[in-house]
């Protein structure tokens, strides 16, 4: 038997009686792991600063460096994370569906645990506590296999978490860690059917692509985010300017920026400017021909308008109507968030119902696709697949239902 | 390019303009459906003739070549189904979530199409229909791939299905099916992530075993069931009988019927040789060592509690309480329908809450789970899997959502 699999026979062994764990006990348990968090603040710092100091020696890009680091102030942040996930409400055992048959048999779709969540990740460790948090809300164990960058942070924090619920009445063998940085164990997870129920990856595309390929067990495939804003003829350009700025420049690493702006031909003239103004001087703009013939900047590739920047670039390409525009996000967009900026009804109706996305938006800026934004309270990613959920997942898209019927002795005829 | 993505690229084509298609276009289409399939009456049962001919040949058993065999009244009960899912409402477009952010956002939560949905099933020509009507209500296009056995069969029920569309507002190609009995196309099937939203595998375990070992696209899992019922201490005898009778005989080829009875220790008894007599005549019984201390049969193995018979034989297990009941039940059922016969209130709850399937059952025949019985109108199949969608899958669960916001200039800060 190796080693994921072991794991995998703790995980499910624990969620038989974890699955049905009261509200209160579950509360409990997180509060004594954010304690236990605090009591083991500087033997984590501690571990982070071993795990920089390593990838420093490996010529680790210093962004990359930034996404590791963990200070006073960041595990603060994470230790309030938990305290958030605490007040959320319970999504287990509720019901918005009863109803009886003819024969009276009374059926009531209640929602449940999925069971055994599967994480893979890249980086940053407050993943191993977010994704823990509202795992153990939503009445699910979970197997946590972070990268070996911060592998010394990570077993700090699973330490930490699994010594918070020894005081609790929560089983500490409800979250299982992978320590071993080979990647077989990745794969082994992938092919455990029996033992974890959905794996969500969080990372970059090759991770997301190596687990979507490979992977018999449910996943919910996260975060890659190649998003547009079309400005319309009738937009109020004053508004889209300001829409475009945010969703571009507010924060540009992120998978519901803005990396491809549409702009309708008749306003081109009188807008890419204004945009030109506003942006040029912290993006790099990549233009389409008639764009270039406005604005002065670099040529757009083919591959630009594929490539989810995460930087302070920007593509743009003028379209002569809303049909090129929904059409050019058809073929190039990930299916995440989506805005047209327009006064016009119609045409906003249009987008709304024809372009296939998680989230589409109308004269606002795709930043606000987040479970926060969305009042979910927190958040395990953002799904573009279109099976069990989509767009933000909070807790209440980390479950699953089941049926239960009630009868006084019916057969079927 | 090959045979399958070619197929996939005319119904992503397709679903573009389908997938908002009015419920009234819908519905006619049905109705048109349904007319070209009673005008091609005799072409569809000359060719499924031709199809029984050839297994025969083949030495098909008669339990295969029957499930095979259309004639006048099996096809009036296809065209019937389709009327019957005419009727059914139209599930996309619609909301029950709708909310508005401090900000001033306003977020729906709307029901919308899968897009394409690959269908891969064994022998019987009646899922052709069906799988389509369910497929087309639900705004989505479809991707069929049956049996070589059922070849001609679906092309003459494929080609009335066409020429049934082109005298309708919809168009032929949002259904297209697999006509080469290739394997590779089942297996391209499988890794058409760009083109097939969902697939769903209908038939033996094999076949659903190879979906689920070879699938990149998210699937849905139907279809195998070894169902529990549990006679209690403290159960009425009576209705336990009449229950276990009519879960292990009234239809014994379906997913839902009983395979395993497993009986307290306290009351086996008495209860056990009234389940002899009661069914011994039509019903192989194979015990566990204290059942046949009771009554004479023969003596399951081990695998017999592992074993979907699809057949009139039923494993019988004495425990000595619910605690082994449901451990038993975990152990070897398929999460599809567990029954727990009883008049004790807490163990009635603690059943429903702990036993891990999609429907759970106290006092009632397993022979409930099913899409018409639940009232959905029309089923899919039923989903052993927790992701997506659980239990029976009606037009409901053959859908996804997006996510609306409207704003008015709204920016992240």
């Amino acid at each position: 038997m190796n080693y994921v699999l072991n794991k995998g026979i703790l995980l499910k062994k624990a969620e038989e009686e974890f699955s049905t764990a009261s509200t209160e006990d579950k509360n409990i348990a997180l509060k004594k792991v954010s304690e236990s968090l605090e009591n083991h603040r500087e033997d984590i710092l501690e571990n982070n600063a071993k795990d920089i100091e390593l990838e420093k020696k490996n010529n680790m890009k210093s962004g990359l460096i930034d996404r590791l680091r963990l200070d006073n102030e960041r595990l603060d942040g994470i230790i309030e994370g938990i305290n958030t996930v605490i007040k959320l409400p319970d999504p287990i055992w509720k019901s918005d569906k009863v109803w009886t048959l003819e024969n009276g048999l009374t059926i009531s779709k209640m929602t449940v645990p999925l069971g055994v969540i599967g994480i893979v990740y890249e980086s940053r460790p407050n993943v191993t506590v977010d994704a823990f948090s509202l795992a153990l809300k939503s009445g699910n164990c979970i197997m946590l296999r972070g990268s070996s960058s911060a592998i010394h942070s990570n077993k700090a924090i699973v330490k930490a978490i699994k010594e918070g619920l020894k005081s609790s009445n929560i089983s500490e063998e409800v979250i299982q860690f992978i320590e071993e940085s080979d990647r077989q164990h990745v794969y082994d997870m992938l092919k455990a059917n029996e033992y974890i129920d959905l794996i969500i990856p969080r990372g970059g595309k090759g991770l997301i692509d190596f687990v979507v390929k490979n992977s018999s067990v449910p996943i919910l495939e996260t975060g890659i985010g190649n998003c547009h804003v079309f400005v319309d003829k009738n937009a109020n350009l004053k508004k889209a300017l300001n829409i475009v700025n945010n969703a571009k420049t507010q924060r540009v690493g992120v998978c519901n920026a803005c990396e491809t702006l549409l702009v309708h031909e008749a306003i081109a003239d009188k807008f890419l400017p204004m945009v030109f103004e506003k942006i040029q001087s912290i993006v790099e703009i990549r233009g389409c021909t008639k764009t270039r013939e406005i604005i002065e900047v670099k040529e757009a590739k083919e591959s630009d308008w594929k490539e989810e920047f995460l930087d302070y670039i920007i593509a743009v390409k003028v379209v002569k109507d809303i049909d090129e525009a929904i059409e050019h996000i058809q073929n190039y967009g990930t299916k995440h968030s989506e805005a047209i900026i327009t006064e016009n009804f119609t045409n906003a109706q249009m987008f709304l119902r024809k372009v296939d996305a998680s989230t589409v938006y109308v004269n606002a800026s795709t930043r606000f696709t987040d479970g926060g934004e969305f009042g979910f309270g927190a958040e395990m990613g953002i799904s573009t697949q279109k099976t069990h959920a989509r767009g933000p997942v909070g807790l209440e898209q980390l479950i699953t239902y089941k049926y239960l019927v009630i009868g006084d002795g019916q057969i079927r005829k």
